[in-house]
């Protein structure tokens, strides 16, 4: 990583600076979109601020983790991307890998529950990766991943906690502070920190003055418990609709970072959650899905403090979601 | 309207000509937004076309029909938008008119049943409008409106037979063409006609090689039997779900123009438009309402046949659903 970065206040070296985000600027370019920034009158007068939504639900797999995926993966050695990169996931994470591995000409091994939504598995195929499918009361996933990855030789590309992943995350914000200048907050949603981690670093090197606001779902508040006792905190398998946010826990290059660069953190439930991804819907007629409304139902919600006419940046993180869930959510 | 008006293929004066639609660009500037235009490689690929999506559910009030409102009453002398306007919807028109009469300096009258969805009432006040409510039952709401037009010394907006509305209307093909040049095949969807027709004056003069489709919803087909017979052809209150296009037929502005510049039209189900709904919602990540799934619902179903690579338009009209109607049309 580059030779710029800084270290946490606890002294920890930190794992990545705002070099490596515009490092993954350029890696990215051409290759990922460039998402729009789109704003609402209604709601930067409900709000009573100026509001500038990152759409990274029109981002290519319909999420921001595209970015940080193709970013880790067009930095492996040449040899090993022709020996191919493994991922276990059943999200996002696993489709942006094996369309970033596609692109570029490496070959994806994504490991995934064999009673994953038949959908998300066609998809992954569909990207041309090959998908390991186990059963998840008689094998644990870490486990049949190191095999494979010993095996057949594979480059291991982690959802978040990896500086090229969480440097590739940060062009989101950092094309959003290039589009509308400097902000006053950004909001960002937290799973495993890889998003929020380049967010912030990007946010300090682009719009110092800029406060960024961490939102987790309540159930899943794993990271703003670590944030406020400075000590890794857990939470197993939250029971969320923000399934982007079901992780255990932020990782050992996100977690610094967080402490370092991020102001506040703020929880929200799936009700308000539920509400806010309507909400964005319906005013805004984007499709997002519950972990990408999370942003915006930390700002919807007044979690924080801000004075009238402030300068808010919210990241829609992803819009992948099957309306079919949504009916069921509305009728419980 | 302008003197270049052409005749249509039975010798009558068409109405309008595409110095009006100019002429409503120039008045819409600053105004309207120049939507954009979003294209998916996904749809190319399942479509063998070159598909570009003029998005009109992000228009302000989420739908085309603010174009046609805005350039029509900014058309009505300074006596009498201080006097007022009137319409009769319970659908985008209405709120369309309550807008584009706010931003005017003029005040709205709409007439709307009883009965109507209480965020409908809600949302047309909301843009400042007083809403005149009738029993449907006991009140012919043609009637109430000449009675509250004379009374009032109100002008009647309609919500699609005007040259002034179909020529604001057709500033959306004209940005569409702006965008992206020529096109083989342009697809719109057809209630009342005001958008196709306005739509089809842009296409002959700005890609004359363009053909013309009208999609329209299988139970209120009045618009395809009246341009296959050549004769006006009505259908009563049909059943389906976009309701943008359950009009009894097209007018006598804009019948003559479909016949003489639109170039074919076809009919899709009910249930192809919902699938086309819901592929636009979770491949495209916009909200579009049924009408506005139309013209895509007629190029999915492959209702014209195309030749690869052809490069094809499409109007999204409009965006606003409530979710738990889709959620009930799911559930049917």
């Amino acid at each position: 990583m580059s030779d710029h970065a800084g270290t946490d206040r606890i002294g920890t070296r930190l794992a990545l600076s705002y070099d490596d985000v515009a490092d993954a600027q350029r890696v990215l370019a051409g290759h990922a979109h460039r998402t729009p920034v789109l704003t609402s009158r209604q709601i930067d007068t409900r709000t009573g601020c100026r509001v500038f939504f990152k759409c990274e639900n029109f981002q290519r797999i319909g999420a921001f983790k595209f970015r940080g995926a193709f970013n880790a993966i067009s930095r492996l050695s040449h040899a090993q991307r022709e020996r191919g990169v493994l991922a276990y996931s059943s999200g996002n994470h696993a489709q942006a890998v094996a369309l970033a591995a596609s692109l570029l000409g490496s070959k994806a091994v994504i490991v995934m529950p064999q009673d994953a939504p038949q959908v998300k598995l066609t998809a992954t195929r569909g990207y041309g990766a090959e998908v390991v499918t186990y059963d998840k009361h008689a094998t644990v996933r870490e486990e049949l991943a190191a095999q494979l990855a010993h095996q057949r030789g594979l480059a291991l590309i982690p959802p978040y906690d990896h500086p090229h992943v969480a440097a590739g995350q940060g062009t989101a914000a950092q094309e959003l502070f290039d589009e509308v200048g400097a902000l006053d907050y950004l909001f960002v949603c937290v799973g495993g920190g890889g998003l929020i981690s380049g967010c912030a670093i990007a946010a300090h090197a682009l719009s110092p003055q800029c406060k960024v606001i961490g939102v987790e779902p309540e159930a899943g508040d794993d990271a703003t418990r670590s944030f406020k006792t400075g000590t890794l905190q857990r939470c197993h398998n939250p029971d969320t609709i923000a399934d982007g946010a079901r992780t255990p826990s932020l990782g050992a290059v996100t977690f610094p970072m967080i402490l370092r660069h991020v102001h506040d953190m703020v929880t929200v439930s799936d009700a308000q959650l539920l509400q806010a991804m309507l909400y964005l819907w319906e005013r805004m007629k984007i499709v997002v899905e519950p972990t990408g409304a999370l942003a915006g139902a930390g700002l919807f919600e007044r979690k924080v403090d801000m004075p009238p006419g402030a300068r808010v940046g919210v990241i829609v993180s992803g819009g992948n979601v099957d309306v079919r869930d949504v009916c069921r959510w509305l009728a419980a």
